[in-house]
């Protein structure tokens, strides 16, 4: 094989790998405003004994939805008005804002993955029934991407697994670090905030174009 | 030449051209909050006849300042007060916010690259002396990159060129579309809004990572 037909393979090998990368593997975008996850015992003292929240509209992952309950959350800087609550009612109360509104707050959020809030900030919650402090749970939630089994099989990754997302467009983004989270219980979706959304100029129902 | 050969050439000419591709070219970050430009005649008509700028504090880019004034910014939804007068004044009255501000404002701005302001949408503005109403300026400003010519030879660049920066982190973001801008006067130094800042969690002063 002579140097002219190795560069023929380098580049006939590279097109390949480089075609093998550009499959495309489309995942919609759904942006998150804050909102907050009630125990069962904080839905009771926000809104009065025995209380049930009660259903606005069904979210996108199967079970969830939006309540037609808000609180106010209240920060040493200032407050954020009609959070909404989402249900149904979790084991921990969990509080996810921006960035943005933790300066509203006076509190800087980690960036926590859903559910591990072991150590995260406490914060005032006032509902019409009564107001309490959470010794922790305020978060500013890591982007993610939630999928059944059959989606992660066909992506060729895995629960927990980090991956990158781009967003093509004016205000195009790489996102790296990107979670996925497996469960049967989910239904495709990317999940960003606010500010996210903003940076990237992204209107939700956009669709991104996964990275393993 | 056999395969084994041949995959162990095609091994070294990858981890080179890759190892190529690492090369560092590493920018600062500045996160640029709302404010706004104005004409000599808006600063007239703002703050008082004959009304000269007070110079607060020296911006990075030489000769620009931010100055002690401030205005309101008044939209249909929403105000934005205290928002900071940069200067020296300027042929043209041009106002940045972020798209989290034009929520506020009710007025969604355009992302333009400055100075770039035919078409964009009027707003009032409010000072001490007086009130006008633009008929256009408001945009949020495209990501840019400020460099002088030497600069530019060194990161094999242009004026007008479109690059990648990679922000690494948690929260890491490779932001595409970055404009460069290249003048004598400028100094190196990349701009973002807050909401991009928020994206990538990046503080000033953070370095990204040019990719040309």
């Amino acid at each position: 094989m002579d140097q002219k037909e190795l560069v023929q393979l380098i580049r006939e090998v590279t097109i390949r790998a480089l075609a093998n990368n550009q499959t495309t593997l489309e995942v919609p975008i759904a942006v998150s405003n804050r909102h907050i996850h009630l125990s069962k015992e904080h839905v009771e003292r926000l809104f009065g004994r025995n209380y049930q929240l009660n259903k606005w509209k069904d979210l996108s992952q199967p079970g969830q939805f939006a309540s037609k309950e808000t609180v106010t959350l209240i920060g040493p800087k200032g407050k954020l008005e009609k959070v909404r609550v989402l249900g149904p009612a979790r084991g921990d109360t969990q509080i996810e804002i921006s960035l943005f509104d933790g300066y509203t707050l006076g509190i800087t959020p980690p960036i926590r993955d859903s559910g591990d809030i072991d150590g995260t900030p406490s914060v005032n919650i006032q509902g019409p029934r009564g107001q309490l402090k959470v010794d922790q749970g305020l978060i500013c939630a890591a982007r993610h991407i939630h999928m059944n089994p059959d989606d992660a099989t066909r992506f060729q990754v895995t629960n927990g697994q980090r991956v990158q997302v781009k967003v093509t467009g004016q205000r195009g983004v790489i996102f790296e670090n990107v979670l996925i989270r497996v469960s049967p219980k989910y239904k495709l979706e990317m999940h960003i905030d606010v500010d996210e959304a903003n940076a990237a100029q992204i209107k939700n129902g956009q669709w991104g174009v996964l990275i393993p």
